[in-house]
């Protein structure tokens, strides 16, 4: 391609072409446009994809491999050999409905309706096992060994939502839990980025806090940004919604903010025992005023420098409200 | 554009083609492709860019507008006004020196040959004002009442390496200090992650760090995604390159690893006095063991989960060195 000041014209957009035209433009433009609209008979020359199946019925788009033949049961005296034939399936379709449902659990609403999210790589996958999470589906390339339906490697990476592909990835069950009742809580109000989200659900869950609860305004903790980002938290922290207002969360209230308030290591004795729920706002309006002058405490963490990376904050408070915690339960 | 699974045919790469064909395909491939590489004659129909100049000399681009009439000097008596017409210029070609460079500095090779990097946005140009940098060359979109060279809002966008584009960017020199003699140091190995580098430099310069010191395998910290992600620390903080070992680097020398050492509180009395460095390796690789062999200490932060994020690990790290260091001063 030909760069737009070697050809000494103004580089205006990309010189790029849709092959073909945008889908029923013109006068068809009012008809439903979405993979459920009204179809026109198909023409003569498309070849048809699946000729021996009626449509829409049990279309899911396996081809079946040559036959493995396995042995089960076979005894020390060689009578009885059991020879069973597993047919492994592989999917070798983009009209595959678990790849569907993938694609479509990119976006917030989908996963809302359908209760569920995606988790992809090998780790999250591991840390999901370890934390005893059922997946709806799993899938893997076709050949890596993995556990989960084989699936072509292109067709998983186009429904990847990682930029260098994956290998394997699964749909869970979102899970939200109630309010935890002891220990520390970790409360976001407005923390609108995914990746912030992510990142103080892994230190809420390496300092071991009791629950993270997602206030008003904050990021999806299941888009896969916050999913990758928490590497594996999001299935170790029970993650609560928190409906009601600040005088609803547990135990005393302590606003994070930048420069006002207690110095959050002379809090200490006051939050030494009995709940403690650390509120935490966005990067860079912090928490709104009113919930500010809800809260029990209002603390900041002393720094010399202009301010922190939200998530950095929280993960600091949440260190330091544990060593609190650990220092006068010693005593 | 019609989606592949819309038209039923397998997914295979984009549906786009180029316009143009390659440039120089088929039998002129083996000369020059460059910006510098032989011509032929300009062809007939091609309009002139810039008619009335010597090619290749003084290529400012710069369109003047109408002149802006501004009277400086005016006493009181009126007498003497002296009126001086300014002529505000504004960069409306892609063929600019400074866009060109700007555009060269995305890559690491032209920002280490020319020794300059490019940091964008209000935010952080304001950050450098305030450390007393001055830039080589300044841009903003024209219009907007930012300091800088006036630049059309699309070449702006062309060449910034924010997603949404930006209204400001400026072009400094690279600065590297000679190793701090006291204070608290970090030393970065291995830690390729640009973004993990620039959350680094912010918590370092949060929390009073003398140097951040960089050693083999770390990202530039003046990329564009360390320099975001540092949100103006970049300035801030003195920047070391670390060419020599472990025993290079000054005063105590930690290792933080993952589980291993003691706890990173309990090695309080040993690091009350005198300079200290934290080393901090890759999130996943960690410290190599002939490195933290080589360590003074080998300290970890007490977790209950698997693992932090490599720049929230440093994070935290720096925040206990700094209690720390200010609880055994107060006594």
């Amino acid at each position: 391609m030909d760069h737009p000041h070697q050809r000494r014209r103004a580089a205006r957009g990309h010189d790029l072409r849709a092959v073909h035209p945008r889908p029923q433009a013109g006068r068809d433009r009012a008809r439903p446009q979405g993979a459920r609209r009204h179809r026109r008979p198909r023409p003569r020359d498309v070849q048809a994809i699946r000729r021996r199946r009626p449509r829409g019925v049990g279309c899911c788009c396996l081809a079946r491999s040559a036959p493995t033949q396995t042995f089960t049961g076979v005894d020390s005296s060689g009578i009885g050999a059991l020879s069973v034939f597993r047919t492994p399936v592989i999917i070798t379709s983009p009209h595959n409905e678990t790849l569907k449902q993938v694609r479509k659990l990119a976006a917030k609403r989908e996963r809302a309706r359908a209760g569920a999210f995606v988790a992809e790589g090998e780790d999250l996958l591991e840390a999901a096992d370890a934390a005893g999470w059922e997946p709806r589906a799993r899938l893997c390339v076709a050949g890596s060994g993995l556990p989960g339906t084989e699936v072509e490697a292109e067709l998983l990476h186009a429904v990847s939502q990682l930029g260098s592909g994956t290998r394997t990835l699964a749909i869970y069950d979102q899970r939200y839990a109630p309010a935890a009742t002891d220990g520390l809580t970790v409360h976001l109000h407005g923390v609108h980025d995914p990746g912030n989200v992510g990142t103080v659900l892994r230190a809420a869950h390496a300092f071991g806090a009791a629950a993270v609860s997602l206030g008003p305004g904050t990021a999806d903790p299941y888009g896969p940004k916050a999913v990758r980002a928490s590497m594996g938290a999001v299935f170790a922290t029970p993650l609560v919604r928190a409906h009601g207002g600040v005088g609803d969360l547990p135990g005393a209230t302590v606003a994070l903010v930048a420069r006002a308030g207690t110095a959050l290591p002379r809090l200490g004795a006051q939050l030494a025992d009995g709940p403690v729920t650390l509120l935490v706002g966005a990067e860079r309006d912090g928490l709104p005023d009113d919930v500010v002058a809800a809260c029990d405490h209002v603390a900041h963490i002393p720094i010399e420098g202009e301010s922190l990376n939200a998530a950095m904050a929280a993960g600091v408070a949440l260190y330091e409200l544990r060593r609190i915690h650990m220092v006068t339960s010693d005593e």
